[in-house]
């Protein structure tokens, strides 16, 4: 099942996907553009992968971080919801896109092996991880400007419970500017995947419901321009849209 | 004032601190051992300094990184209170501690410049930033496994409201191992200061009441035990108090 948060007539609403459309507890449909989207859940720590798939790294002239995965922290001012809007620095030249899959954590673990790590893991939903690459110094600094902003991380639009994902290793990735496939790739060719790095991650620290989990995108990142609209799709989670505006 | 949070009698309580005792809202007095330490304040997002004292960063061989600070998040998970526990992992070398001023944020604000940047403080409190350097790739990559562990940050035991603090850029601060001296150093050595700090954080996102920034340890890291009763100091805003354990 298909879950959003959305207001709707200045109330916040809990939705589910019906044939496309938006359906309220109470059973009525309403329309995308009578609602203003939310992000699909409420997040508590936020992982995101540098460098996680090996034809991007490559494509930004980077090595993989193996056997460390390059793994930091967002904080909450960065979530956007669908069809929201992400601000492109005056100063910069290279605002990244990233298409990835977000894997949302359902309950507390630590010490989580490979083969039970599927059993942490509640559901899905989309992300666009901005890079603003201008202020990036070294790939070993995924510095707060560089993925930190205000708004710089569009998710949702759905949050997508993992009974309906078969094979959540094997999703096609894409991303649309203005209409125009940019991104293509797909889950399967992560470097660590999704069982690897909930094993790592927990390793050393507690996983706890809530924990959202970024795990990188594949190679095709091309600069953003102010009045584009970009829509990052991760096949059977869904189409997120997110539009550029100036400062 | 000096305000803490802990557990009396299975209950949390707001409490402030008289003569050295600790008091309960309803005027009670009552002693340390009959408490459990929570943190002091609820934190939201958790910034901390890498090389933040010139002094440090020479003695663990890296250059400042200036211009840019080198600055990246915490979770919640590792923040843990005073006279708690924090765990040594098998197969580490390094356990460090590192005494730090934390200043909490109190009002939303970005673009905040320099000048009205304390308006923006509501007090602060005492850190003990461990870090286990065997984990540590180079010095740009602070990863999780150094800097993120369950409950490797105590914090408190007060918060203290800025009004008290005459001058934060010039505190004491001090590291004792089982009641020996073995770090000293002062705020005012910080190589970008509290205001430098927000002005910098703030350019490119909001902060937020709760918010925290661990502001960085001058020299003196050395290994501790499992055992070892670690006490960091910063003058005029408290003791914090933290036993090593093993796994």
């Amino acid at each position: 099942m298909k879950q959003g948060r959305v207001l709707y007539e200045s109330t916040l609403h809990h939705v589910t996907e019906v044939d496309g459309r938006i359906q309220l507890k109470d059973g009525r449909l309403v329309e995308e553009h009578e609602v203003e989207w939310l992000p699909p859940v409420e997040t508590e720590t936020i992982f995101t992968l540098g460098l996680n798939y090996a034809d991007h790294a490559k494509e930004l002239s980077f090595t993989s971080p193996l056997p460390e995965p390059l793994v930091f922290l967002k904080g909450k001012n960065t979530i956007t919801g669908h069809r929201g809007t992400t601000v492109r620095p005056e100063d910069v030249e290279f605002m990244h896109y990233e298409c990835e899959l977000a894997v949302v954590i359902g309950k507390s673990g630590k010490n989580i092996k490979n083969e039970e790590a599927l059993d942490y893991v509640k559901g899905y939903t989309v992300a666009n991880d901005y890079a603003f690459r201008d202020y990036l110094e070294n790939y070993f600094r995924p510095n707060l400007r560089v993925k930190n902003r205000d708004g710089c991380t569009p998710v949702g639009p759905w949050f997508v419970s993992k009974e309906d994902i078969e094979d959540p290793m094997n999703l096609q990735l894409r991303t649309f500017v203005n209409g125009e496939k940019t991104q293509e790739g797909s889950t399967k060719d992560m470097i660590l995947g999704i069982p690897e790095l909930i094993e790592y991650l927990s390793s050393f620290m507690t996983l706890n419901d809530g924990d959202m989990i970024l795990t990188g995108t594949p190679k095709g990142s091309v600069d953003t321009k102010v009045g584009d609209e970009v829509m990052t799709e991760v096949e059977g989670v869904g189409r997120l849209t997110n539009t550029i505006v100036s400062e």
